[in-house]
């Protein structure tokens, strides 16, 4: 049977699309995972190409076909390679990718010792063009921090609250595509800029350690990215980032936040 | 034209279907507001009637027709006879309706008395059959809670975080199918039973105020559902609540969560 | 150290609670998998304990605990021995774990056979007590629906949409505690009930055979419903049942929906 | 009692933050509506200043009290003046507001004529610095959209579905800092780029007209942005745009997605 192939029919308006492709599939993968080699887990998972002024339209089961092929494996060797194995699939100059997973790693408590994993929400997204490969890695910790305001204010007590500092980052990949930061880096130097970082499981004895020490050292959404932005700016593996917290109030309810780019852009800094 | 009335058919399978209709409508809508008698605001809707078993369909556009003649506009007095009247356009022996929404109050910081408005999310869940007129009515609180545990183990400081109640009450309707208590009053039980209310605007009097009253109050999240209860079970405005408390607990990343009936299900109070 | 141990204080409020626990902690799971065993997944969970009115609160790190324990591990087999363990951690008479994730199952094109994951909303909800083991397992199945009465009243064409259909099955368990039915017939059943079972990779000829086939069996929401009630009502390894159909219905922006439970509830059928 | 103010205290580290305020608050709000002057909605609102390396931190208070003196009204000529009393009113050279709600438009079938309100989700995103005043209006288009490959291969029938046409314009302040274009024409121009409006009520006469007038003009997420940038690019009062189509495809669980910028991005057109 000889069905038409409406889509690599001409399209005579003369506008090139930046990305047609899928979103929004959920799949397994693997993560490249520093202590255990590679993690399972979950992913939300986009794919595109730019599709030219002269192409109607793409062959979207083509990106599922890829993903099938390319078997959901990311880790800083792969990614720029899959990006080459998207774009030739789909014959587009211009291929994009955008995982978005639950990253997890298991975190002691200060003093019991006792263990758990913490969940952490991240990303990988690429691009690889003729002329270029971009990638950003991207991950979200959460943090206690407690308001330096109402600490100097009051007798005793302090309010503090959840936080979420969210550290999205552009390695360097000058020489190879690969990154030489990942992810438990990111989350590293998140869970240093609050007060405390979080925990999975907590005896007595750590409650007490975490409580007197996050009161010890009280922040703001403010220091929070400021801490983050003094630690990588001064990380040759990073070539840009950008970073925010969000404190969920637990005397409001909205939050507060700060965000702010690194190298600072000199126009004031705005998205749009 | 002619056009044939599927819906209107007879179905053959023996089996009536308890809801039948829309969900997910978002519509404007005014609902009755204790202090300036309404307040406008968006809700999602859905609506429903029952299906007896030999009709194969419901004429859906009719629940629409139904929100356009009845304006949207919620109070005591109005609820049971809105039903009626979706009932009869239905020409269905059964009736539901909920909508949910968010419901604002203006809250007086302690000390300076500044104000603002705070968002409730509540709802309304109605049904309306030829034996009884059935009514919940919800508001989700949010509070901040002060660990009693990390207080009393620990020099100094506490570790507090924003916590939510949420008190689903069946009112009393039995002579007039009007409740007597509204959301003003489930959410002034709520604000009572953490360790401090939350504000939307607090100066530096106000957050030393806020801070130093929520450490002399600790509470579980076992303690907030039985403050709700306590104050609950005596009222007699209300035939039956339910009540959950949910911590956002700021040193971890999972959330602490109490939950109880009243009166108490003899068979151990699971929903299902 | 002897730091004092609040939660096991005495209660003087005369309120037991139905739920104390822990919700909203993401984990690695392996669940049991008809073709391959075990599949790798993510889940979100939640475990609780009932807490007698006399007690203050309950140790909810000895949730986690056994969260780390247990492995996350769920079959047909470990369920309600997982409860007994989590009972006998808590000291409580009744136990309580909800657990949810997306489960995955290959699905195959029905010209070309090309193939690839689908991923299904599902869970476990799971409580014992001394008297019962009680179970529930839900799966939420996309499906396409095609408009009969669009069909019915139009020259050419009808409307169509992405549908769900959620199954809440209450399994026999009787003789084991086991459950005989598990996801994969469930979601068998729903695919089943719609217009055609969505596809994750479709060809051409795929493309024309799913779409000419949807347009052959047109349904409405409350036939997807009595589709699957149909199947299940006569199933032995089903002892009740709930199901819902919600249609994103492609001409509105709102959604369609039908619910019913069996046994039929012969007050109406209402959840509340 | 003479308070400490910590947020005025001097930071040492050296970086200067983009942007520090309060996100996800919702208030009640008036929009600007053409047909009536204006309409009331319910925004999330979040609301930021620049703060400079040499000072701790920002008075958040500030945010909510801005809130409430300005009172909620947005229309295009009160959205830069909004902005200098909230840079005045927290002492910063920039400042930036983001709002976002549904806007409703009624909407009248094309046959019967009966009517009802569709919801749109919008934004306003505006920004000022010293130098200048950038605006950002965005809205949310639901649209019906019939595939043309399906309809192409297959004898009868063709898979629709539900897709979103989101349109992001800078429209032309430069004289006056008052936008000549406003969300009715952003949610007309999508309304027109897909196969058919979608409508809040159909009466079966009406239903059968968009079916088959859905039918007779299939069309590719890629034909929906070409044809929204195919109407913009010519639009003076739009300086430029970015515009996304997604469709949530009937036969698969994921979408499908086109984007594109105009002007057009030399480097490639991607966001990071």
């Amino acid at each position: 049977m000889n069905l038409p192939d409406v889509q690599s029919e001409p399209d005579h308006r003369g506008i090139a699309i930046d990305e047609v492709g899928i979103s929004g599939i959920r799949y397994p993968i693997s993560v490249y995972d520093v202590e255990h080699g590679k993690q399972e887990t979950v992913a939300t998972v986009s794919l595109s190409v730019a599709l030219p002024a002269e192409r109607k339209g793409s062959h979207l089961s083509r990106f599922v076909e890829f993903l099938e092929t390319h078997g959901g494996e990311f880790s800083p060797e792969t990614i720029a390679s899959a990006l080459g194995a998207l774009r030739d699939r789909l014959d587009s100059p211009i291929a994009r990718i955008e995982v978005q997973f639950p990253y997890f790693l298991r975190r002691y408590a200060p003093v019991s010792n006792a263990s758990g994993l913490v969940d952490y929400d991240c990303a990988i997204r690429a691009a690889l063009s003729p002329r270029r490969f971009e990638l950003r890695i991207r991950a979200r910790v959460p943090v206690t921090s407690v308001c330096p305001c109402s600490k100097a204010i009051s007798d005793y007590g302090a309010h503090n609250q959840r936080g979420y500092l969210t550290i999205d980052a552009k390695p360097q990949t000058a020489a190879t595509n690969r990154p030489e930061i990942w992810f438990d880096d990111l989350i590293e130097v998140g869970e240093g800029a609050g007060s405390s970082p979080i925990y999975p499981l907590l005896k007595r004895e750590d409650e007490r350690h975490v409580t007197m020490s996050g009161y010890d050292q009280p922040v703001f959404v403010e220091d929070m990215v400021r801490n983050v932005a003094n630690r990588l700016r001064s990380d040759e593996r990073v070539e840009a980032f950008s970073v925010e917290a969000v404190n969920d109030e637990s005397i409001h309810n909205h939050g507060a936040f700060a965000r702010l780019s690194w190298p600072p852009d000199l126009n004031g800094g705005h998205p749009w």
